[in-house]
């Protein structure tokens, strides 16, 4: 079994490769498990020593773009590919160009690659909620389902859509195994803010932890739908390994979401960590990223995400304490 | 007022073409008329004798995706652009690269070149019905409404859905401005068979009332939506001309249809023309034609177009006898 990762030695690239690197096999969509002999890291910057000091882990750096173009990757043999790499949504909407360049064409070309393999590889890409979008002068779709129109408001959300629909047909024409997912705002991110519209979902939150301040840029009223890293890469791994009538006809799916508010995410850190933290933050509004996210739904659906087994995370507390157990070392309050 | 037609030169880029120049002046998004000096027909054939002799019409001859990405078209003052040019449904899914190339690259290309004009030309679009498609095993969406979510199962749908997407955030970002037509089964097409599945839609008319024999390869029960040249390219112009609060926040919408069945449309061509035509017609299903219809949907919606004054065809018996009175030279059979 032969995996590649775009965007692999990101956060969530990273993560993923531990989670199948620690399960040891992986069984692709309903065929019998197997033992996963190498994971290519395809990124720009290279992966965690953790990653790097596992046999079983090769890292491609460069350019997506340009590796997917010459055929570098996937290299033959490859079984599972999961295309993660992206440029986030500030950065598109910020800078056109490398929106299209880094999620439109290096997609498509990424699809290009996996059909000259011949071998129709199962491609899991990660979508976004940010697919979907409010219309000027429109209320928001309410809720989301899985088969909503999406129409998305910024380039991210587009080229997100246009990969969905280039996998489908890629899927169809049988040169790949086609599986999208949309995933929801993912927090607690730990690291450094990566310049998404959405850094300070994981921010209000890493940062108090870590005795500095953080600014939350949007009304404590606003909706979210959120899921941990936990639970994305659940995900990811559930959409490489479901069987076609499993999965079924339409291509992408949402991910699950706990659904909540700016002003709850707030009182879960404060039910964790106490006022210690949540004196951490400012409330200023930041009016870009406030439209912005106001585009953004807050109640998104997921059964067919469920009809796979999968679930949200059961509160937001549990999320809270879950990063502090998973990253001691970025935690500098005491927590009660 | 300088105009650019791409597919200038096919049948509904003429028929376009000579509508505009008949009427002398055209509105855009809500401004004012002015006169029409200039039509660029961009196409791969020479345009037809009538149009070649009009002092406004200027031909560009060669590949759109070439012209394109060298800024050979739209020239500087181009103020709206009729983006027509496209491979058709059955080439792309036989040819899945010439349908990459043509619609998906084209298309994505000329955007580009629009925007590199700096002046937000109206851009309008023709998608097709063939954005809406049944999932396997799944029945068609019925009826079939702006806002549904299309699943294309084509790649000549998907192609065209794309570029519904790449108009959508071109327009967001004040590139263009930008209208997407879905398209619905136009007919009666004069001429000769142009390779789209399609075809025998216009073919079980215009052939028999040639004197020839015509296959109707689906079962006379088989639901359509269609459009006569005319009502399409009412809602072609009509897309340049509306006000941007007439045409609304999404992008995208469905033309009007004429809801009938290919059953009743041979029934139409028999109170037109008689035994003598219908007898003509071979009912004999073409299983792989059979299977790429019953995917199109039959009830397509069109409230966004009634809201901009667009109608449909009254009956079929009226698009025949359009047709029939249109192109005399095409029909050999006496009419009773």
């Amino acid at each position: 079994m032969h995996i590649l990762i775009t965007g692999g030695c990101g956060f969530l690239g990273a993560r993923l490769a531990r989670t199948l690197l620690a399960a040891g096999t992986l069984s692709v969509a309903g065929r019998a498990a197997a033992p996963i002999t190498r994971i290519t890291l395809a990124d720009r910057a290279p992966p965690p020593a953790d990653l790097q000091a596992d046999a079983r882990v090769r890292y491609l750096g460069g350019d997506l773009l340009e590796q997917a173009t010459s055929r570098q990757l996937p290299e033959a043999g490859t079984d599972v590919v999961f295309h993660l790499a992206a440029a986030v949504s500030a950065e598109c909407e910020a800078d056109f160009d490398l929106g299209m360049r880094s999620n439109f064409a290096a997609t498509h070309q990424l699809l290009e690659a996996c059909r000259a393999l011949g071998s129709r590889p199962v491609l899991v890409f990660a979508s976004s909620l940010a697919v979907f979008g409010k219309l000027p002068g429109q209320p928001l779709p309410d809720p989301v389902l899985d088969d909503t129109l999406p129409t998305p408001q910024g380039s991210y959300g587009i080229q997100k859509f246009i990969g969905e629909q280039l996998v489908a047909d890629y899927a169809r024409k049988g040169y790949v195994t086609g599986r999208s997912v949309r995933l929801m705002t993912v927090t607690v991110r730990p690291g450094k803010p990566n310049g998404a519209a959405s850094g300070f979902f994981s921010g209000m939150v890493r940062e108090p932890l870590a005795g500095v301040r953080a600014r939350v840029p949007v009304a404590p009223a606003t909706p979210v739908a959120v899921a941990s890293p936990t639970r994305t890469i659940e995900g990811l791994v559930r959409a490489a390994e479901a069987s076609p009538a499993d999965w079924g006809p339409l291509v992408a799916l949402n991910l699950p979401s706990l659904r909540t508010t700016v002003g709850a995410m707030a009182q879960a850190l404060g039910a964790v960590a106490g006022a210690q933290a949540t004196d951490l933050l400012d409330w200023e509004i930041d009016p870009a990223i406030e439209k912005l996210v106001a585009t953004w739904p807050g109640n998104i659906q997921w059964d067919r995400a469920r009809a796979l087994g999968l679930q949200a995370d059961a509160s937001f507390e549990d999320v809270v304490r879950a990063y502090a157990r998973e990253n001691p070392q970025a935690v500098t309050l005491r927590l009660p």
